[in-house]
């Protein structure tokens, strides 16, 4: 048994505060170097994949960057500076045409030697559709019948040249007009006759990755996807989640997939080592501001609340009336860790609502092993809460435990990201 | 006075015969090593760009490749396969929303480190447009009319950053505010709120080509454009585009801008020799196909014509109905060569109506000298017959003339596209 690891990029890491350590890579987010750098240290690590985020506004841009450089584009690049890992990204199925998505994303599976994959989301900020024509953002509902039809759309563009339909025959034809047939797709939300401007892609189709969270996503993942990225905040809710959309999965017909939570690491030679990380980062977020994201998340003012007192008591889950799911996992972590309020600014500061492991070398890779060993994960999505240095960590005191074990690759045993993940390469 | 000189990167070259050659790169139209490797050699001639057409729907396939990737995403790879060269991608006003089309040049212009151009297009065919969720293409004057208000919104988007909205300051903002603004765009084509998700690129923004051909486009261009593409079949009607297109840019109040005409080359150390080469490739024409081609252009068939016997007599131009344009360059041809029937159909099978050199090293310089010195060009966009040979054989044997001569750097003496051009970096 063999666990899958994905490096999830953010510039400065996942910990919102990260870009303010001196030593940050705050000058570097348009520098493509560092995010080579980042999938050659990821690739050493012998890691399934690195993969982007993506959002069509500027956030917040006093309190910090999300992201600066258009995922696709960096990716090439990255794709040119490493020679095994896969390349994800994440593509928005309410902004772009679906030609254009097929084309972007075949092309670069070409350009990776068949190391891509797609992350399939729906948008969903009034502000991001106003930068793209839209006065506001369409309902859930249209988005994910929307995202469906994408997908449905993606996949028959792919197909559209067989894998044989290259001739190349000087004194013939160069391609077997038979084998590139036109896909005339008419439906609710796309027109697109076809064929596409770029034959079938060295993994046939670059994978296709889901993160299902509401009951429309998680058909949608159980429909489409080829793994899928979770939110987990501790190993019961992650198997609560396996259970669930491996059961979504089988019901439409398919085999098991693999299921990537996303996990949040601090490392140190001993746990005060480790803790102290974690205290550092924490350290770095401005109060103020912390403490109005936190009143924004509860519906109550917490700004003159004491620091270093443990959290008082909320009001339970049915009496909230703002969004729910990051008030239950606000709820599940006084509970179960008891924080201060600044450790609680700090555990929301890194990754929210996702698993956060705290530890040795050895202890981390003791709670990794019980998440796959129980159920719960086939592999991590991992989210360092600070670049390069966390994944540096991870890679060169968590990895090689997971490899003694026997439990993560030593070498790459394939050069696709099918290939890494276990997936088949589709027919066309 | 020295010229710019650009390589137009077609797959296997610009004759449509070149993929049928055993020694073409038919086999590596989706390798991105062809293309670094194309990018190295016009870097080593120290020309000032590379550039991409692009369109977006497949051709004849059966008739050999235009293209296969995806410009944007090669473009990037070979971003980083090179130091000094310019990377310029056509992109389509018809079918990009301005968005996306400001976030992936802006972000090219980072991971390329101030090297990146755009050629604006509007797009004409329907099958693109079928492509792209139209059941035809609109019409010209509203591809143009939407083309403007395209230029218009990227070029706010990229001024939404300013120069020095960033400030990175760990104990205090990350950039700031009052210096990354929406721009509220709300036009007859597209609503835009921004601002764009990437901060102000190494050149400011990246350099604007255009290509006007119709009265429209050669509007635009005047407008706009930071360098123009066109297209002259000889010296006379290149000097006639040069004075009318600088004209309408004074009437624009703006500064001459560069012109650099399609050129399309073929070199030997005697004329016989270039001239063989040109018939190795003419030879490899199916000379049906490119008969029943010759026959849509003039509208008569031509199919039972002698090959080898001078082209017959052509109806004048005001006695053709079909697109005038093409039959204007068929006519020149014919009074200038006096072709036979082959020789005219290989004289159209590489770059149409650009203009075509044919001869040794010296011959050719003197020709090009003669464009520049007399009015009718800044430079060329080298259109090289095959790929990589042509532009191998241009490289090594006429850049060393041009240099010589004081007609081409001899080293880069500006690390942006912007520098290589002499044009000043905007401010936002």
């Amino acid at each position: 048994m063999s666990m899958h690891l994905n490096l999830f990029i953010m510039g400065c890491g996942h910990h919102r505060a990260a870009w303010r350590h001196p030593q940050s890579a705050a000058e570097k987010m348009g520098d493509i170097r560092h995010f080579e750098a980042l999938a050659r240290t990821a690739e050493r690590g012998r890691f399934d994949a690195v993969f982007f985020a993506d959002g069509h506004a500027a956030g917040n841009v006093a309190g910090g960057p999300l992201w600066f450089l258009e995922p696709l584009t960096a990716l090439s690049a990255m794709a040119r500076a490493s020679e095994h890992i896969g390349l994800i990204s994440t593509i928005s199925s309410t902004f772009y045409t679906p030609f254009h998505a097929a084309r972007l994303l075949a092309s670069l599976d070409h350009i990776s030697d068949g190391r891509m994959g797609w992350n399939l989301v729906t948008s969903m900020f009034d502000t991001e559709a106003r930068n793209h024509g839209y006065t506001a953002m369409p309902p859930h509902a249209e988005r994910y019948a929307r995202a469906e039809e994408f997908a449905d759309t993606l996949l028959a563009l792919w197909d559209s040249w067989g894998d044989d339909a290259l001739r190349l025959d000087r004194a013939g034809s160069f391609a077997d007009p038979d084998k590139v047939r036109p896909i005339n797709h008419r439906g609710e939300h796309f027109l697109v006759d076809g064929p596409l401007t770029v034959p079938r892609s060295p993994q046939g189709r670059p994978v296709l990755f889901q993160a299902g969270a509401s009951d429309q996503g998680c058909d949608l993942a159980a429909r489409y996807a080829e793994a899928i990225y979770a939110v987990a905040y501790d190993l019961e809710s992650a198997q609560d989640y396996y259970r669930d959309i491996q059961a979504r999965v089988a019901a439409a017909g398919r085999s098991p997939v693999p299921v990537m939570p996303g996990l949040v690491t601090y490392v140190g030679s001993t746990m005060d080592e480790a803790r102290a990380r974690q205290r550092e980062l924490d350290e770095l977020l401005p109060m103020a501001d912390s403490l109005h994201q936190l009143g924004t998340f509860i519906g109550q003012d917490c700004s003159d609340w004491e620091l270093d007192a443990p959290m008082p008591q909320l009001p339970p889950l049915e009496e909230f009336t703002g969004p729910k799911g990051r008030y239950a996992t606000i709820l599940r972590i006084i509970e179960c860790e008891q924080p201060t309020l600044r450790q609680l600014l700090g555990r929301l500061a890194a990754g929210g609502g996702h698993c956060t492991m705290i530890g040795t070398p050895e202890s981390i890779a003791d709670e990794m092993q019980r998440w796959v060993e129980q159920g719960g994960a086939d592999g991590f999505n991992l989210m360092p809460p600070s670049l390069p240095s966390s994944i540096d960590d991870f890679v060169d005191q968590v990895v090689p435990v997971l490899q003694k074990r026997g439990l993560f690759r030593r070498e790459y045993t394939a050069s696709t990201l099918r290939g890494h993940l276990g997936l088949e390469r589709p027919g066309a």
